[in-house]
């Protein structure tokens, strides 16, 4: 018998862009695949029902590993894998293991020796890079950074540090109703000189993606409260 | 007048995938643009025919910025954006401005206020990460290492170093028929339990992506020469 492989499934980052975004590969395999590992079950269920109408979500099997639970690796994805059956990893938005829990579920395939297939989609990180006019060739993400004031402002400042020292472009992120607090402290913490990226909803048709040296954005009233939104600093 | 935008292409990473990999936006967008900047003018043309054979290419323009050409940003871009007129940015393979010197044609774009939209598509960095199983929270992309040997030695140290303590996925890549020589070099240089993961030829049908221990590998025989590759490092 022929394993199931284990399919990373991007979902759209930003609401009605499906038809836009997402490629036929995602189209074809959730036509296919009818069991999921999920990051919310909520949101995946109305992802693939908008992708692909027709599917028979009561048929389908979904098993969550959001904050609040977890699956069991032998029983929700070996044994289905064993059995030959495809299992497709959808996160809550964007790209399944990238800025989100899943990379332990693919850990855990490599480590019995699963097939894993990452198929193309939207990532708000990668989007943002490449708007940025950063550089490229040479980029660290560092999820969200501390909240505690003290630590927040010592790590922005390593960044900075880095980005000037490395030449390498900082990515990170923030919850979104906290943005305008994290640009505050920004603006406050590092160089005049220094180049920040803001990009804001990304794909939608509230996309705004700015890059401007500290000094500028001073100058400048923004609010990104509740916008979901990638910081990058260089 | 409405200022034209500076739209920023991805192409396909493994050759006739473009009917699987590319989502609609990049269809329509090729459809509607008549002026590109690319990395390589022949490579782009052939992207466009199999994306949209309708195109009339003769009505179409194309401005190179590979490594023997340079483009005249005020003429080749703004003039044209200034006019109404779309810019499409488009590089050898993948996300235009990662892993390639397009960055610096974005950066000239904000320096002038053009607005700057990036476009789902496939990257082989990204898809690596998500399918490698390792820190998706926490991760750097070093693109080419050094080829003077005791150099990459040194900075294939450092990067493990740095995998380790900060728990940073490390991410960077070799010409293609350097690809089993730098396997070699890493083998010999890092720790038996530092894992390391090798994707070859991604979204193509030789697709491989394997996550394994240092001691593992060693005892694998596997080719990667002139197989494109990322390697990641944690």
């Amino acid at each position: 018998m022929i394993k199931g492989k284990l399919i990373l499934i991007p979902t759209v980052i930003g609401e009605n862009t499906e038809k836009q975004n997402i490629p036929p590969i995602i189209f074809n395999t959730i036509k296919k695949t009818n069991i999921f590992i999920v990051e919310n079950i909520r949101s995946a269920r109305r992802f693939i029902k908008k992708i692909y109408p027709a599917k028979d979500i009561e048929q389908t099997m979904f098993y969550a590993y959001g904050k609040h639970d977890s699956i069991d690796y032998e029983q929700d994805l070996l044994l289905h894998i064993l059995a030959g059956e495809d299992v497709g990893l959808i996160s809550e938005a964007g790209t399944p293991s990238v800025a989100d829990p899943g990379s332990k579920i693919v850990e855990y395939a490599h480590n019995f020796n699963i097939i894993v297939t990452p198929l193309v989609g939207p990532s708000s990180i990668l989007l943002a890079l490449m708007a940025s006019g950063m550089n490229g060739q040479n980029f660290a993400f560092n999820g969200y950074l501390a909240i505690e004031s003290k630590e927040r402002i010592n790590k922005i400042k390593q960044l900075e540090k880095l980005a000037h020292t490395q030449k390498q472009t900082q990515i990170f992120m923030e919850t979104p109703y906290r943005n305008n607090q994290l640009l505050e402290v920004i603006l406050k913490t590092c160089r005049p000189q220094s180049r920040l990226c803001i990009a804001s909803n990304i794909t939608t048709e509230k996309e705004s993606i700015l890059t401007k040296t500290i000094s500028e954005w001073k100058t400048i009233k923004i609010n990104i409260n509740k916008q979901p939104s990638i910081f990058l600093l260089y």
